[in-house]
């Protein structure tokens, strides 16, 4: 029931055409309908800029085309993750403004004129091997409207890479860390800093990395206070949340 | 906003008293409201005949009590399973008639005159050991109403024992097996009858048993089709869906 | 020893052409023997419709057809799971009437006259991966003799979707729920139902969801009380568990 | 080496009376003293209002005691987590304004006239016995500086509960989730809110609950998009990010 | 149905007071009863010299007496592990020439006349702290008539220990290996002697030994052949298949 | 340093060609040259008829060829795991009379004519899936000199396949059991039998089978005493392990 | 900031160029600028030989020709690692006298006319398909300038062959032990020697070793007292610690 | 046989009372006989310094004083771990000059005297609550007979406390790094030296640290080159292995 819908019958209750026991009938299955959660969900396109995402592995180029259709005829932006570029050339066809970030694995429609808080996102990198994840984040934080710097490649155990480029480190506002083998490069950078640290774990490593999970470990046991983590190789995750974070009050005063 | 309050809002619509928008601006809440979920939760008692269960590890003899006391006064019956001693005794203070079941480690306040649907639960156990959990969910199904059988201590490395005893394997309803060590007893007995067969590992066992995990894992492999698994020592949760199972049909011709 | 021939050891017991001594030697091995069993197994086909499944992995078109020649000429019905359409082919070979469901990778050679419980079954799922092992239970089920309805795509993120059809989830007598990644799904259904649910863990996930693992334990450890197990990816398992507890009583009743 | 001996340092070479050579020598070793980190860290006590935070467990009553009396010499402020009486009575003894909140198991001397952020914190439970998590994570929270509310003991299996609540999920700025047993409440909330979720898988749970490794899977594989996890048990992670999250924009205006 | 029962029931249908029809009814339902299986047990106390053994642990001292008392009403021999002194007391009260193995853990009330095989049973240990675990091993295969002898603490970080014994290696009929931490005894006892070794993890060792896991795994992985493992501590399953073991043959001409 | 340099420096010794002192030194290493290990080694081929296995798998054909050739040259026998048709091709090119096992995957070139132990070696199995690894042990026990029986397809989901059996399980003096899933076949044939049982967990199951640890978990923690258990999927080393065992006695009497 | 920048501040600070507050200020951010550090890794190549390390995997060998050019320009010596035939035939068009070790996986351009210190390194392996793991560790610890020894195939199944060679035990200064399944190897060798050992476990076996844990924990967990360990598979690891060892003293010496 | 004795027959043999024959039987044992490795023991105490370590947990007061009393009978030196102060109140008694290192839990008996190598040992810690694991490493090397730094509560939350003690890093010979929680302080130590680290993973931490695993893992994979592993806790592990490699070059100078 839409809110039309509801409209109509709550009109056709003061004029007498519906009794009260038919409406309370209809309203007592209210809970399971979909009024006030479609409402949410405008709620959240409003404030985040992006209303759905699609994932696209096991799903066939056609039906990423298809779903990427379906919902640029609602909203104004799409989001496709972990896309090949055959998945892009279907998309292209029924939307030649699409982008495609190759190293991001990410295809995107999204509009440019979105205004961008102040806050600047980081996304710190351990190794080249990371990149990926790493770019996955990135793009995800920028196509959702936020200024994104990076800093790759400067795992801890050359920590003065990191430590040169401290300014950047200090004038972020939300911080991403991706790190496989170890993930010590979490505790580092949230050491260094007082903003927030969302820390990805990546599956880079070989024996005893067991496909992730030591970095998981390391990050979820962070002895610096400020970090949180996402699933492994999770970097979609990692920069949507930062986004949350970093559109926080600015997008209450929008609303 | 209960059922009153929502017919007092739509007579106040219908009557003049009240705009459409005000009613659309209350109603746009409504499905995070209480309404139609209170029936539900009335339905579930009045087909279940339990409406509310107290695990009581962690809460005091005084709280238990409490809670009792507060359940009954809307409930007829309750259920409080890991209960020792001095959580009966708490109890008993507040209703004199409840009843400790000792090997269960169950508290129960429950109506005796249910009707009690025409099938049979079975619960058959493997180990002496594993009786804690049997008998918490023997008495479970029992207190919810229903007739349960018992076979304990027929384990499969003298699985005789079991096969003399097949009358009541082939003329359970539902059944119910509780073991540890290697859990091998679910799959001997979901092999001998065509009924549902709900497993319930326990942490007896040591060394590589883990913690009934060797027991979990074996279950959940049953090569034996009719065979679900609920968590380890979760007798409570057996005697439970073993109820629910064995109202099938019953229940559905009361409602 | 089947039963023609212990009645022929019977009658020459009777009328003297055996002795005691004999009689006794041949009996003693009887429990090793098939007699009971074969009786057990035919209740089985009786009461549930189905004698007997085949798993296709691992074995070659040709063997899957032959088995199921085989099963025929004992059997009028026949269910093989995991099939791949080499298997179908080989299959219709022999059996022109068999029927092949893509996305369940299901081959069913099954009457179509057996006589259905009033009762439901409901097959959940969270999202579109998991539709192959949703629709294995949903095909199982059906093909074994049930009304099985279904409610895809509704996961939690979006509660919304499946609140929308809590009448579905309120009318079911056996439900199913089918989801991946953190499988929060089988315990917001099992809180709203007042029926058995069957969760069924999928290896749909990345990461730290470890081929099933996340969702398996989270099934678990539900806090709704009347959920229960299967294995990682085990459609087939529940179709057939929902099968047995839908036929309660009906089944008491024609045996 | 302080800003002052720097400072003299650097006198001394512009007056002559240190050569270049010599001032080279020692601050070729500077990337290695105090000097840049000492401000970083009040840097981090200016913005975040909390420069030291001590675990108590393995640390004696006179332990905390005095390392509280050496902190609260440099800052205004210091809050002890997992302490119990014993430990709060030695702090009495050396701070009398400190206050114990027992069950968040913290000791706090803070600032009570902090100017805090417009946006609200909300703590979410899932039951009972996830309570101490909860409450640890609360008053870290609130003693960091922030408004914060509560919505406790609302677990999936009566997910009206939360839904009657939806306002004050709707009205945060950031959320924590506090769940054990399967932690699917995390998801859940993810999925109504368009605002940062921090969810803290607890060890609340038996058997296969591992602890807290099945709810900690189970976050970390949530289907909702802007859900980060720290470690089992970790409130004052939780409270702290929330913190820093909630100060966001904010905390960059006042510095 | 016992053999007596069995036989009257042959005489009533030759003498013609029982149909064949009754007959077959009766006999039906045989392959669950218990006619074979007694004789079989009968057979493994014959051959093995142990029909039965009491687990103690979860025991009451009070219980194992009790059980003890029923087993040598059959049995002239009874063996109960992991029993302490207590234990012990209560058996002395009803069976006072009943036998303690401290170390071992064991009390034992067996014949001491068994002809014992030729075969010389060998228990290796690699530590000090082994020695609970090589006794229970040691003990079961004593009371269960063989000849054993022991060669302790010989760890492979002092292998000349081992190699200085090698004559008790070559000699042995059968082996057990007792180690904890890295458990690489067996792999090097199984490398010196050409009969079976049956290796027994046990839980000694800290940090990544994880209760026994380490030894287990390196057990199960050794690249001697002729090395098979029990449970984690379990010296008596040790000691009983190596018992088994030295019977070959020998106890064939026996029966 | 072989036997004859051996002799040699003795008669040097005696003759006054050698000192006492050069002696010594000479034979201060002999704890660390080849002497007593060329006798054991030789003693093994006595005793057991299998001087050396080759384990095929990341060896090419030709490899496999000449470490045939190569061990040919000093004993009469050879046995080869794990190997494919290529693997037979090279062998056979060298040696005309290797015979090739398919099913078990074994290449042999073994004698025919050695003396058979009365006692069988009988290996039962679950599964058809599980057939590679059955007939991998059945096979190196019988290329090892062994009359050996086999029962398969006899999974405790139909436990009366098994029972009617029972004969071969009675009369066989070791038996291996190969099983996946759930492994419970090992403990129910561990409970009909007085004799040592080989369990072999194989890696055949899906989801929470984990390659094979629920089975090995299972069989680790069987509830019959006389189980011992090898690596998952190793038949090779059942067989080695049941041909050992059979030989026992026997063995002695020939050397 | 370089040291040249550093001094020119200096002087213009002793000149009246720059003011103390100024020189402060540009002073403050030094320990995140590159001063300090470029020191230290001149440092590590002087005292090890080799100051870069390229991982091949996930790289093409268009990349590793460049990397290894890029580091050529600046030092006298690349190794790369797990790097196949094409990834050398990118190098060699850049660097003619490379050379590729294929048993070890490893390209190498490095100096030939190094000191070696007297010490020997000696790597033992156990089994032949430990190969490319020993041979990686021998090759690093040569390539990086030592003298190394290699002592292969001498698993612990038959211990003669590692005994037979004890001298080579004895000899070495530091000893790297290479071991797959069980890697009782390493214990062993630790409780030979009195040297430090670093032992490598490998992902060789099958079932339980669970890709090489099985090895680790056991080495983990070795009862001999100089034993360490690194990663799985981790051959470049062990021969670049061992050569950090081997270095020792010596490498004062030069410094 | 020791040396006499072997001196012995080869003067028997010599005089002709002994034949070659007998001299060949008596020495094919050798292989398996004490007189190569006494020697080898006597090396190995005349090289390291410490012939012998004792465990405490687990031994009684007396056990410990008496092995203390035994081994001081053969050699000037004891080290006894994991002591507590009844151990050494007990071994006072027997030798009143132990002493007893408190926080290490460590007895020592040791002599004064030894020669020291000119390289330094550092100790360095994560937190405080790694110390009693730190001391162990600390107090086993000093005991051992080296020159031991510490640099404790340094952990990578807070980095400049590290760096401001970085010559102390510069200038050991070797590291001993002890950290649990996240154990990162390995790799950032190990990327600021070139001398080999010894990573002491510690079991301080809770929830996903999982006694120690969390750290485990994290050192194991590890991207600094020069860094190996012991066992979680095992401080005595780490200090023995520092010792032996510090010893490099100048032991081999003694001996």
């Amino acid at each position: 029931m839409n809110p039309d819908a509801l409209r109509k019958l709550l009109a056709g209750l003061r004029d007498g055409d519906v009794s009260i026991d038919d409406a309370l009938e209809r309203l007592r299955r209210l809970p399971f309908e979909d009024l006030g959660f479609a409402t949410v969900d405008t709620h959240r396109a409003l404030r985040c800029g992006f209303p759905e995402v699609i994932f696209c592995p096991g799903k066939t180029p056609q039906q990423v085309a298809t779903i990427t259709e379906r919902l640029l005829a609602h909203d104004a932006e799409v989001l496709a993750t972990r896309a090949d570029r055959a998945h892009y050339d279907a998309v292209l066809a029924v939307r030649p403004d699409a982008e495609y970030h190759e190293a991001a694995r990410i295809i995107a429609c999204n509009r440019k004129d979105k205004p961008l808080p102040e806050g600047r996102v980081l996304v710190v990198s351990a190794g080249t091997s990371d990149a990926p994840v790493a770019e996955e984040a990135r793009v995800t934080a920028e196509v959702m409207g936020n200024r994104v710097d990076k800093l790759y490649d400067v795992g801890v155990a050359g920590i003065h890479r990191l430590l040169q480029q401290a300014d950047h480190v200090f004038d972020a506002n939300v911080l991403i860390v991706v790190a496989g083998m170890e993930g010590a490069l979490a505790s580092v950078v949230g050491g260094l800093t007082s903003r927030p640290v969302i820390a990805v774990p990546t599956s880079i490593g070989y024996g005893a990395s067991f496909g992730g999970l030591a970095a998981l470990l390391a990050m979820l046991n962070s002895c610096a206070s400020g970090v949180c983590v996402v699933n492994i190789d999770n970097g979609f995750g990692a920069g949507y949340i930062a986004s949350l974070i970093n559109h926080t009050n600015i997008s209450d005063a929008q609303t």
